[in-house]
């Protein structure tokens, strides 16, 4: 396995790598792997002749009062983890090297973004855009996987990539969970023993809603209300800061169910902000 | 010369030529070709193993109250004369290729945008770079070219290339005048006879700044009131948008003359508005 730490490095190689006719697979990353980041490795090098993955914690998608400083670190183990995957290339920058010190260009989508993470994490999605786009002019993957838990993120990648262009398949993986049913994060780690027995009824509430989608309930505001009920029931205290069902295209909320929908939580259990969601089809 | 008009098929086209290893040119323009876009063209031969042009009047770029219904267009003409010109490939997609109806992501640079054309024209630059980065996704190009005349664009598209990580390299070639040292533009076509004649005054004001610096007046206002002055002079009336002299990498007003300094300035004569800049270099 390479480590490259020079975007013109790896930008020069990967062009070169493409010229020798060689399929390029990304995985962007922000650090501190586990066993998600890991199956969208696995996904990347069964279609790939290369695979990379980037490792970068952005501060241009943490807002001033968010966890950019604490949020964890663990470079020596997650190049261990891609080594052992099987990962061709890592590349992790220098902030300095990603953004000069009169960086002024920003990539913005208006539509898909301004709801649920947008709206609670004013200027997130435009620093999860500008560095996606770098990361995809420097790494000239041919494909690049992310994962289904930041379903809104992968939406905002999806559009992106149509809307500017740009010469690269967008694969969304399926959320990896723990066995009870906690969807893998990197944020886990923030959580306390007691916060860590409690954080699975996020899962548990949105698979109440499932149900209850089967059982024929439509209306997508008590689906929610449900969902809040539940997710804010119990100890330690867990604070809902969205409960939303979109139309999975246009992320824009639905009143009733019908077609394919994502119902998306976020809530803080303690100082952690914990994001899940669930798929619903119904007829 | 190929004739292309689907952006996936140019796109595909670009990713292969690349492969084999061939050396793309780009010069993107608005079409209604003359001798300047013709110099970019040559520039652009003869660094690259295949040339393209595209002709696309972006309506994104243009202000609700500006000329884009009646911005000219020649495609018949512009397509002769790529073709004596030697362009391998000519690139003119629909405004509906380019933006589907749901479009929602844009490019903005925040910082060189801001003032002359930025400020007299909202939106403009968003524009610009959004069509531009488009067009780069597209046509793969080693190297664009882009005309000084338009200087504040070049400046801010080298910015977006730099700051995006994309990897081409920005050209920027001088401004091409008629004998009567009016700045090539398809604008002109708007100009009526008696407007026709008295348009070369821009430059003339221009020079005579340049003439003042040289013969050591370093006061930026004052150089600049004197431009202004020169070009309201005169029948028919001309009408100052801006006359301003900048830092050339940052775009910043200067107060005094030294180093490399850019004065710009933008006029309307009748309908039409011109602009026109000159590059000033003291010790």
């Amino acid at each position: 396995m390479r480590r490259i730490l020079s975007p013109a490095a790896m930008q020069a190689l990967a062009l070169r790598l493409r010229r020798e006719g060689r399929t390029i697979g990304f995985v962007p990353t922000m650090g501190c792997l586990h066993e998600g980041h890991m199956s969208l490795v696995a996904r990347a090098r069964s279609m790939a002749d290369v695979t990379v993955v980037s490792i970068f914690v952005n501060p241009l998608q943490f807002g001033p009062r968010e966890d950019f400083k604490r949020y964890p670190r663990t470079l020596g183990r997650d190049a261990r983890m891609c080594l052992r995957a099987g990962v061709d290339i890592l590349f992790h920058p220098a902030a300095s090297a990603m953004y000069a010190p009169d960086h002024s260009v920003f990539v913005d989508e208006a539509v898909i973004s301004a709801g649920l993470c947008g709206a609670a994490r004013p200027g997130h999605f435009r620093g999860v855009t500008t560095v996606v786009a770098k990361l995809l002019n420097i790494v000239q993957p041919h494909f690049a996987v992310f994962g289904r838990k930041d379903a809104q993120q992968a939406r905002v990648i999806e559009q992106m990539v149509r809307d500017l262009n740009m010469p690269v398949k967008i694969v969304v993986a399926p959320t990896v969970r723990e066995p009870d049913g906690l969807a893998m994060s990197s944020r886990n780690a923030y959580l306390s023993e007691e916060e860590r027995l409690r954080a699975p009824d996020l899962r548990a509430a949105l698979e109440a809603a499932r149900k209850a989608a089967k059982a024929g309930e439509r209306d997508a505001v008590k689906l929610c209300r449900a969902v809040a009920r539940r997710v804010e029931a119990g100890v330690p205290p867990m604070a809902v800061d969205y409960v939303s069902i979109v139309d999975y295209a246009t992320f824009k909320p639905v009143r009733r169910l019908s077609g394919t929908v994502l119902l998306a939580v976020a809530a803080r259990l303690g100082t952690t902000r914990l994001i899940d969601n669930i798929v619903l089809r119904v007829d």
